[in-house]
C-alpha cells in the first residue's frame, strides 16, 4: 500500500519492529515517550459510531514547589469535507457544522479545554481553481457570521475555547478577504482574530489570488487555559512567524493547515516540531484529510494536464512538546480527534534548561535583518580575490 | 541493544521492514529518495583498513537551460578522540592530526571539494569540567597555529576547501578564547574565520566559562565550489542564525557539533533539516562519536553524583537538502566520512518553488524584533477582561 491508503508511520513501525528496536526507533524519532491518555469509554464509542479516530496522549512536567501543574487539554480536529464541492454552498457549510458539532461533543466528553479546527474549515480548499464564485461565498464576517455564532454556541455549551480558522469577508475594509482564525473564549465571547501572515504561491496553492498577507501582527490570546496563538498553514515554514508568537508569550501555537502528500509530507513532521523546540512551547499541527474534487478542471503549474482534484490531504495531525518529544500522528486518511493533555509548566522548565530566549541575541538580529531588508544591502561575503 | 551500541535508525528499519513499507517510511521520514553515490573501490578499501565508515549519496537538481549543473562534493567527518583525555596535549593533537589526515586522504579519493571536521576537532570536549589547564592549551591562533598550517597543507595537497572548527586563542584581544571555525581555500590560503554565535549553558556544556558569543556576525565564504557558512553547534537551535547565513548567500551551511545522546538525540534529525527547508540551502550536520573520560570528576547540574565521563556522542552526521529530503545518518558509534554530491542549482530552484525568502516579510520582523528586544516591551496579548 502507498499513497493515501497507507495508514500511518506509527502503525507500520509498531507492526514490524521487535519491541526493543521499536523503543529505540521511537526514542530517536520522537524523543521521550508520550504516555497514552485514558479516555472515557463513552467517548471512544461515540467516536466509533461517528466514524472518526480518537487518540489521547499526555505530556508531563516536573513538579515545582511554587506553581501547581497547569494542566490543559487541547483537541485537534482533522476532517474531510462531507459533501462534494459542487453541492450548494449553504449545504456544504451546514454539513461541516454538523460534522464538527459531533466531534466537539466527543472532545467535550474527553475534557478538552481548547479545540482547534483545520484551516478554512467551513469549505473545500478551492483556491487551486482561481475561480471566484462560488468559493468566495464561503467567506463570512469573523465577528458575527454564522460560523462564528455556531462556534460561540459550542464554546458556551462545552466551556471550551474554540479556534475557528475560516475565510473572512472584511466588510469594513472594502469587502476584501482574509485567511483568518477567530478565537472564542470559553465564555462564548469573541476574544479576537488573527490572520495568516505568509501567503503561498506554490503549485495548487493559489491563495494570493484571493487574499493578502495578514496585517494583525502576532497577537497572543490569554485564555482561561493558557496563552495561545495561531500560525496558519504556510506560516509554519517561516521560523520568524513562530518566534514572534512565542516572544509575545504563546505557550501553545496552533498550526491549522491544508497541505497535500506530494508537496509537503516529508516536511510535515519537521517544521512544527522544530518550532516547539526552538521556542520552548507546544505546537499543534493540524491537516485536513481526503481528496477534494472540483467541478471545473484546473492546472497546477507543473506542466501536467488539467485535472479536477487536489491530490490528497494526508492528515497526520500531531502535537509537539518543548522538550522535543511529540505524539504520534493521527491517521493519514480518516477523520480524527487528537486530545492531548499538556502541563504548561513544561514551557518555562525547558526554557530554563536550554535558554534559547536568553541566548537569542535578538537585538543583533533586529539590526542585521533591518540592514538585510534594505534594497541596497550588500551581503557579508568573504572571497579570496 | 540500546544506547551507544544501537547502530542506526536506518539500519534498523532496513532490517525489519518489508520493502513496500520501507519505501513509504523513508518517503515520510526522509522525502525524495537520495541516490547512493558510487565511490572508488580503493577508497572503500582504505576506509575499511582505517576502520571508519564511508558512505556516499547524491542530490540532483533539474536541468536548466542557462546554467550548467553546479556539482560539488562535500565531506563530513565524525570521529572519536584517538588518545585518552589525560595523554599529553601535544600527543592528543598530533594523534588527531594523523587521524584526520587518513580520513582526508580517502575524502580526496572520493573527489571531495569541501571537507568539514567536527566542532573543536583537535581536543576532547572538556568544557564539562570547568577546569582551565590543560584544556585551554588546546587553543591556537586561527591564522597561523599548527592546526591551521596542517589544514593549509591538506587543502593544497587535495585541492580541497577545509573547514576547521577549533578552539581559538585571540592574542591580539587580551588572549581570550573563542569557539571558531577557520575556512581555508583550496589554494591553501586562510579565507577567514567565523565564530560560534550562541553559547550554551546546558548540563555539561559549560562553554560560557571559556568563551563568549561570537562577534563576527554571519560571514559567508565564497569558495571556488560555492558559497558556504559555518553555524557552530548550539547555533543550530537558533533559526535566526541559520537565516542570516542564508540571507548573506550561503548555499551550504555546515553545523559542526558535539552533542550527546541523553540531551539532544531526538532534536538532531529535526533542526538542521528544518534549516535546510526554511532557507532553501543545504545543511551538513556533523557530530562526534564515542565517550570521553576525564581525569577529574565533575558534576552535570542534574542532581546526580559526580562522574568522569561525558555521556556518549552519537555521531549520526547527515546532509539535508533544500527540498526537504536528507541522507541517512552515519553510524551512531563509529568514525565515519560522509561524501555527498550536491547540485547547488537546487537551492534557487526550490527558492523559486516555495518562495520563503520572497514571502519572508523581513522588514516587519526587523521592526517587531527591535521592539521586542527593548527592556520595556509590552507583548501583544489579547485578553477577555
Amino acid at each position: 500500500m502507498s499513497g493515501p491508503e497507507w495508514e500511518s508511520l506509527e502503525q507500520c513501525l509498531e507492526k514490524h519492529l521487535p519491541p526493543a528496536d521499536l523503543r529505540e526507533v521511537k526514542r530517536v524519532l520522537y524523543g521521550k515517550e508520550t504516555r497514552r491518555l485514558c479516555l472515557p469509554t463513552a467517548a471512544l464509542q461515540a467516536a466509533s459510531a461517528g466514524d472518526f479516530e480518537l487518540q489521547g496522549y499526555t505530556f508531563e512536567a516536573a513538579r515545582e514547589q511554587l506553581r501547581q501543574p497547569r494542566t490543559v487539554r487541547v483537541g485537534l480536529v482533522q476532517n474531510r469535507t462531507p459533501l462534494p464541492a459542487d453541492a450548494p454552498v449553504a449545504n456544504q457549510v451546514s454539513a461541516l457544522h454538523r460534522r464538527i458539532e459531533t466531534i466537539a461533543e466527543v472532545a467535550a466528553m474527553c475534557g478538552t479545554n481548547i479545540i482547534c479546527f483545520q484551516e478554512a474549515w467551513t469549505m473545500p480548499f478551492a483556491f487551486c481553481t482561481r475561480e471566484k464564485l462560488p468559493w468566495t461565498e464561503f467567506a463570512e464576517s469573523a465577528e458575527d457570521g454564522p460560523t462564528t455564532r455556531f462556534c460561540q454556541k459550542l464554546a458556551r455549551k462545552h466551556d471550551m475555547v474554540v479556534v475557528s480558522p475560516m475565510l473572512e469577508r472584511d466588510a469594513t475594509h472594502g469587502d476584501v478577504l482574509w485567511n483568518t482564525a477567530v478565537v472564542i473564549s470559553n465564555s462564548g465571547t469573541v476574544l479576537g482574530k488573527t490572520r495568516k501572515n505568509h501567503i503561498p504561491r506554490v503549485g495548487d496553492f493559489n491563495e494570493s489570488s484571493y487574499y493578502m498577507e495578514g496585517n494583525l501582527g502576532h497577537p497572543v490570546f490569554q485564555t482561561r487555559f493558557g496563552r495561545i496563538a495561531v500560525n496558519i498553514c504556510y506560516g509554519r515554514h517561516h521560523p520568524l512567524n513562530w518566534l514572534m508568537y512565542s516572544i509575545n508569550g504563546a505557550e501553545i501555537i496552533f498550526n491549522p493547515s491544508a497541505t497535500i502528500g506530494a508537496l509537503s509530507e516529508s516536511l510535515w513532521p519537521i517544521e512544527a516540531r522544530n518550532a516547539a523546540i526552538a521556542n520552548h512551547c507546544f505546537t499543534c499541527a493540524i491537516n485536513r484529510v481526503g481528496q477534494e474534487h472540483f467541478p471545473n478542471e484546473f492546472t497546477s503549474g507543473d506542466g501536467k494536464k488539467a485535472h479536477q482534484d487536489f491530490g490528497y490531504f494526508y492528515g497526520s495531525s500531531y502535537v509537539a512538546s518543548p522538550d522535543g518529544s511529540r505524539t504520534p500522528g493521527l491517521s493519514r486518511n480518516r477523520d480524527g480527534l487528537l486530545v492531548v493533555e499538556l502541563d504548561l509548566n513544561l514551557c518555562r522548565q525547558v526554557n530554563d534548561i536550554w535558554n534559547f530566549k536568553m541566548t537569542g541575541r535578538y537585538e543583533m538580529y533586529a539590526r542585521e535583518l533591518a540592514e538585510a531588508a534594505k534594497p541596497n544591502y550588500s551581503p557579508n561575503i568573504i572571497q579570496e580575490f
